[in-house]
């Protein structure tokens, strides 16, 4: 695969090896070839001549002795970050303006000589950590389009996974320049609040909101950092840079959390490359240090049942009042409930937040990154239209509280899943502390070669279904045979929701459970989720006997899944075995 | 009168001089005679042997060599702040309780041997500048008691004014630390939020409140400042200290508003008084800039009608909520009113906030310290009772803004208005600027003595009237003589309410106005305002002819006073002169 890094590109136009318009039509060769596979990785995208003439201008300034530190570079911009020029959408047709001046990163880029390439799509008004809430479609992961691209920054993150662009803008309020980052194999850089001037960027929330960027590696992150931050008069969110904490020594201290506080929603690979990222760290010189974040996801919690909704909707207040039917319906039911907080309800919000920000702040007595999962599990575009809210919250378990605590953060890649998708890790940092992480994520990528990547998802990847066991297809019981040859993977142990009765059958050889959705009163049964191709799913479900069925089970993390129901006749017979728990300890019960 | 400095104090009785069980014992002597004068300063105070106990103490840890940068140093402190074993009551006794433990700042005062003498009044929840808002009474200004001590600190500032005790503590949310030192001659230092701890302060507006100091002087707020100052881990709200702007030069510069935006509701002392102390300061070697703070009074007016009003609603809701009964009437208005805020407002409001303040920075670019009047004006006791929201706003006018632009402040003394009271500026920095201030303030008593102080008002003070007139009465018509001849004297040109007509009536002589109050519609005319004894009032309403009458008039600063108007018969047959704005025009345009 091509991999266009900015600073390689800068340098060989700087020097008059290429000229800018030769990397712009490669550029635009890239994304139009790239149209068969996501074309909705875009919204807007200048006209390939007005590409060309930018690309000229660019080395006509080379030419004329003009130092660009990111001559020819070409990247990508999030739609809800002005460009002169081009409509602004936020992912929202009724919402859409064009803006008569650039926002200063934008500014700050072409002062530098990159070329924009166009404008990305995104959850609408920035709202999701999923792709999936946007009319201009829903982008996949580029390594497994069934799977979510990750969002709010779904297009951005897309360009750059797909190395259409050497870098692109996303933004980050709760996590929407990082999640996509991870299941892109991507750096995702989160600036310190304010570090990076987010005059001409539509709010999300605006007092959390940053701008971020996507790069290959950590050495563009910096080349773009390097470029864009600075204090801006003009927004008076803008902060005058601070001193950051020194650059970290051979050895530093790095936190993880406790093993109880780590939350995976029951999915095995994601939890054993994080191990893996953890054991890079430590050969870098790092030493693990437990650490209590309960502070920093009391503060998470705060995001979404907090007062901060309503900032949201301060953000598109008129239009939700006017013309509410503009709105995706996902973003509009988060946004209205907006209007339900009261200001007594915010300051108290706000002084919750403060007390968990000073207690937070232990962390850096103990470390001097905080080092987590960037996203716990990844989930299928469809799994998340059909449960659009549960899902997506899940995805920021570990990101959710990052700008609510002012703190600076970079996402690294730390490998793929099975099916493709990446996983990455975040080190985080207090504020200011944005070169310390760069230099860290450069160190991260020195240490040892990442994984190859996978191909691009082009052709569509062979297409897998979920299957939830609860009995005697469970690892070791009599059944199993039945999901290990049909090359069925586990991907998870974990529970279902807290609907359900577990019943012991008592005529059916061998032994097998009856598991029966009863709502209210229902407890959490031990499940084990494997994933298997459509083919031999449907060849396993033809051999399911009555009174059992394959259905759909809801689990702990609110996703549902293909797996084992039952009819009611099931349980005329039967025990109620619930208070086991699960198939297995019922089983050693009676041995 | 008795002047105990803290600095002279701590220094006999650590160097054993005198015993602080000798100082505590003349400081409840004080005590008890101004008990005769204003009891109601105190809310509660430990018994007379209590006091002697913890002198004693003090004395006891001095001879055993402890080193007490407050030995035996008298205080009082506002009962919004525990003190463990007194009840803390607000100022509203269906809130009170008694806390297990002191405030930080208690603590760190007690360990460095300041003795206790009271928790003194306040406005209700410190919601107030006045100090007449208490069900335990409205103290009156230590040199004319028919006014407001200020508030909402108004028992602390009556405390260490009446020099009861060598300093107090107050607090200081939107200027209750700062205008009640104006009014009694203190010093008022509110340091930069967080500098101070909030720990055990009962929360009026949580994110803008600091506990404050009153000192008759600069060096003693020093002291106290040296001793209390200092991050506090167990308050959310504490901040490291960082570092501030360098000591002045002996030259530096100092920001005055354009004469435009200054604002005296028509009390010509406190404007001249004000130009007296920029002149002071010139010849401390400053140099005057004129800015524009126009940014400081937009951020000033959302205290009161933006979402903070909310804020303080969060404070007390429970109790609001079951018991509203229970708050004084004039606070539970304000209070109540916090219930219709949403949550969009208050984060609009927080951008609001974050506009003005970046403009507000501008100020540093041109000046070292900005110098401000610390309250325009001051009102009786008797007025604000009758007009209780607008007139206590109106002495907000320099202070709202300071603590929401996260500012540092420090009142000093400026001089006293005929009546006594006691008008002071206010030296205003950047967070963080408090040694600079603090400093700048001892220079600023250096400079040249300041005036005396007039006497404690014990007595009472002879009864004035302010009597309006708008007419014949005016300075140089020919009227003017009933006014000098009974001691009058001018204390405001300003204007009406814009609620009035103005009509030349044709059948006197001498010509003369009728001023007609007509509500909606009406014009602002110009007034002059005269203060004379109840008595040559008496006399002079004698002499009033008809149709006019003295009855009251409503001015442009909110405020009523007594005034010239008239019989519906009066404009039977006058000209309606209006348009002139006032009868000095009118009568110039007929010559």
């Amino acid at each position: 695969m091509n991999r266009p890094s900015a600073v390689a590109i800068a340098a060989e136009v700087a020097s008059g090896v290429r000229s800018a318009e030769d990397v712009a039509r490669e550029a635009l060769a890239r994304i139009a070839a790239y149209d068969a596979v996501q074309p909705h990785a875009w919204i807007e995208r200048p006209s390939p001549e007005a590409v060309l003439e930018k690309a000229r201008a660019v080395d006509a300034r080379v030419a004329a002795g003009e130092t660009l530190p990111l001559a020819g570079v070409p990247y990508a911009v999030k739609d809800n970050i002005d460009v002169a020029g081009l409509p602004t959408t936020a992912a929202c047709p009724a919402y859409a303006y064009r803006p008569e001046r650039s926002a200063t990163v934008i500014e700050r880029l072409e002062a530098a000589g990159a070329v924009l390439m166009g404008k990305t799509n995104l959850d609408q008004f920035a709202t999701g950590l999923v792709g999936s809430r946007s009319p201009y479609g829903a982008p996949g992961c580029v390594f497994n389009r069934a799977y979510v691209s990750g969002g709010s920054s779904s297009g951005s993150a897309v360009a750059a996974g797909a190395r259409l662009v050497a870098f692109s803008l996303g933004t980050d309020t709760a996590g929407s320049g990082r999640v996509p980052a991870a299941f892109n194999n991507l750096i995702g850089f989160k600036p310190s609040k304010g570090r990076w001037s987010t005059r001409g960027l539509v709010p999300a929330c605006r007092s959390l909101d940053c701008i971020t960027a996507f790069t290959p590696d950590a050495a563009d992150a910096a080349l773009v950092d390097s470029v864009i931050a600075g204090f801006d008069p003009e927004d008076s969110w803008s902060r005058r840079e601070a001193v950051g904490p020194a650059p970290l020594g051979e050895t530093f201290r790095f936190a993880v959390p406790p093993a109880r506080q780590l939350q995976f929603f029951g999915d095995l690979e994601a939890e054993a490359l994080y191990a893996g990222a953890v054991e890079r760290l430590k050969a870098m010189g790092g030493q693990a240090v437990e650490v209590d974040i309960e502070p920093l996801l009391a503060a998470a919690r705060l995001l979404y049942s907090g007062p901060w909704v309503a900032e949201r909707t301060a953000a598109i207040e008129d239009l939700l009042r006017t013309n509410p039917a503009a709105v995706h319906p996902v973003v509009r039911a988060i946004l209205q409930g907006g209007f339900g907080v009261s200001g007594v309800e915010t300051f108290k919000g706000l002084y919750e937040l403060a007390d968990h920000a000073r207690a937070a702040e232990a962390v850096w007595g103990w470390a001097d990154v905080l080092v987590l999962p960037t996203a716990p599990t990844i989930y299928r575009i469809a799994e998340v239209l059909a449960e659009p809210f549960a899902l997506n919250a899940n995805l920021g378990f570990y990101t959710n509280f990052v700008n609510l605590l002012d703190m600076s953060a970079i996402a690294v890649p730390a490998g793929f899943r099975a099916n493709g998708t990446g996983f990455g890790v975040t080190l985080v940092g207090p504020a200011f502390a944005d070169a310390q992480l760069l230099a860290l994520a450069a160190r991260y990528e020195e240490i040892a070669p990442m994984p190859q990547a996978p191909d691009l998802d082009t052709d569509g990847k062979p297409q897998t279904v979920k299957l939830c066991v609860v009995g005697a297809h469970l690892a070791g019981m009599p059944l199993h045979w039945q999901l290990t040859s049909r090359a069925a993977r586990l991907v998870a142990r974990t529970k279902t929701a807290p609907a359900y009765k577990l019943y012991a059958m008592t005529d059916t050889t061998p032994l097998k459970p009856a598991l029966i959705h009863v709502g209210e009163g229902g407890a959490s049964i031990e499940v084990e989720v494997y994933e298997l191709g459509v083919a031999e799913f449907g060849s396993f479900v033809v051999e399911v006997p009555p009174p059992l069925a394959i259905g759909t089970v809801a689990l702990e993390d609110g996703s549902q899944v293909k797996g084992f129901v039952a009819e009611p006749r099931a349980t005329a017979t039967a025990d109620d075995v619930t208070s086991f728990g699960g198939w297995r300890a019922y089983i050693a019960s009676r041995s």
